[in-house]
């Protein structure tokens, strides 16, 4: 036991990462039009950057409304998800008459904020979005290598005080990566839930405000020079997606998400567990042997996709300590 | 004391109205696309019917879904609020190549399960809803002396066991009245939340059949010729509506509903309770000398109506016992 423990403090002792300062930080709401909170916490943060200029913040923020169309008609979407339009492939696509409002948008949003994969891009992106699911404030990263997310994450963990925070782990490779966060050279969604899409609670503004607050918090302190210590932290490693049980031929759902699941959002689900309600009132169990994390579960928008809930495996996962590169 | 006790049972003993029995109700899901309760449950109601045929209900029912193209769009309009739109004199307006689709929808509808104000209206017309706000099980209806409705209200707080029902007066006058069930000799909507709209939770799925079988349950009772007793039924009277704080100059909202007020709806606002909460952090407290009761709390669809919730003063009215008119 004792042998163990001095292995560790050595591997820690050892594991020391300099990174490139982090002068610029990207925060967007908006990406989905009909998710109020960054809407509302963006364009409060620019009212206060307008009143106290480069002092609102210790890094400069660049902040961005992503789709103001959707958020005018405060719908997700006005063509198609914009938050599926930036992988390499669809970012080099030339732009013609007929191309979609949000494939636009997302070359106007690389540009501004990227390119992606460039040294010009920002160096930390950070994309606010709400969940009708019970998931409190879920930071979704893509890799277990990005230690700056890994970093924000342990931070948010250790020091937020109103919500619970979990970390979901997509782990695809980052020119598959789809979404507005892989824009910038480290990102992140901050996904904050439960809130209805087109209404904004003031506890989820709260809590996407102090987990804002917390990162943006973080990147000073990196700047600043001191050593940063790494650890372990959990995560939720993405395994796979539950569609609900549907009518053979007409393909309508025929139950809805049980309420012994409803707002059980990462906790562990095992084989007999009750999963959908039929409404006819039969209960549909969880059949599978292997033990696993339910989120997102009941998810608006996830309707349209055939998703009910995503399943995810927890897993550890080892951080370095950091301290920014000296110039 | 025990002269008040004497008057009030005589009161209710000489109080006993017959009316025409109840042989035709309609049931109407989807009047607004995106509130999904009503929607899956006038399916699976569709369903039984057909399997079951005229012995399903004590009562023969009319299933119908309202606004089946603003379902497909999965959102609670096309053009226009369908639920505004049973006016005596919106019914009257001739329709051309350029009336809403709505307006067109709430011909039809009043054709088939009206027309408003005719004796070949349905004999009751129940219209089903969802809100964001955490309203419990609420019906609405448009008068004080609806003794249908109010009979019905009565019986579902006597014997609902799974969320708390409530009564909301609108008290306008019925060719005023605005809204679907407004189309039946007898009318009221049956409001179930907290949901958002787009999402179909079980919990609130149930709350709604169990309040729409026992509507049914209570017609044939009716129907039996059995006296059913009146009594006395709390209600809440609409006063006013209030709004967000809004820039004057950009008309945005600048506070969420604040977070003690959030979820508290029928619970009584008394003055210097806080109502708002900033987006910079700071409470707005209500003024009102009359203490009044807060319901529609935050509702999704009133965000475009300029409303943040509705108040009500709270009241008892009395109802007299009923039995059906014998042939």
């Amino acid at each position: 036991m004792y042998l163990c423990i001095s292995v560790l403090v050595v591997f820690f002792q050892m594991e020391l990462l300099t990174l490139p300062a982090l002068r610029r930080m990207a925060i967007c709401g908006g990406t989905h039009g009909n998710e109020m909170t960054g809407v509302y916490l963006v364009q409060e943060m620019a009212r206060r950057q307008k009143e106290e200029g480069d002092k609102a913040w210790p890094v400069p923020l660049v902040l961005v409304l992503s789709n103001p169309r959707a958020m005018q008609e405060c719908r997700r979407y006005i063509e198609t998800d914009l938050n599926r339009c930036f992988t390499s492939a669809i970012l080099s696509f030339p732009i013609t008459d007929s191309t979609p409002y949000e494939i636009r948008r997302a070359h106007e949003l690389n540009a501004l904020l990227g390119p992606k994969d460039s040294k010009e891009a920002v160096d930390v992106l950070c994309d606010l979005h709400n969940t009708t699911a019970n998931m409190g404030v879920t930071l979704i990263a893509y890799s277990p290598n990005e230690w700056i997310c890994l970093h924000i994450y342990k931070y948010l963990k250790g020091k937020m005080t109103l919500a619970p925070v979990r970390l979901f782990m997509v782990n695809i490779p980052k020119n598959e990566a789809y979404s507005l966060e892989s824009v910038g050279k480290n990102g992140f969604s901050l996904e904050v839930g439960p809130q209805p899409h087109g209404v904004l609670r003031a506890d989820i503004y709260n809590y996407m405000k102090e987990a804002i607050e917390l990162s943006v918090e973080w990147i000073g302190l990196f700047n600043s020079g001191v050593m940063i210590e790494g650890g372990e932290v959990d995560a939720y490693v993405f395994h796979k997606s539950i569609d609900y049980p549907r009518d053979p031929e007409s393909k309508q759902i025929t139950a809805a998400v049980h309420p012994q699941l409803q707002d059980q959002d990462f906790c562990c689900l095992k084989s007999g567990d009750p999963v959908f309600l039929s409404f006819s009132g039969e209960t549909v169990c969880y059949k599978e042997e292997e033990a696993l994390y339910p989120f997102f579960i009941n998810e608006c928008a996830y309707y349209e996709k055939g998703i009910a809930f995503h399943l995810a495996r927890k897993t550890t996962l080892k951080i370095p300590s950091v301290r920014v590169q000296r110039n």
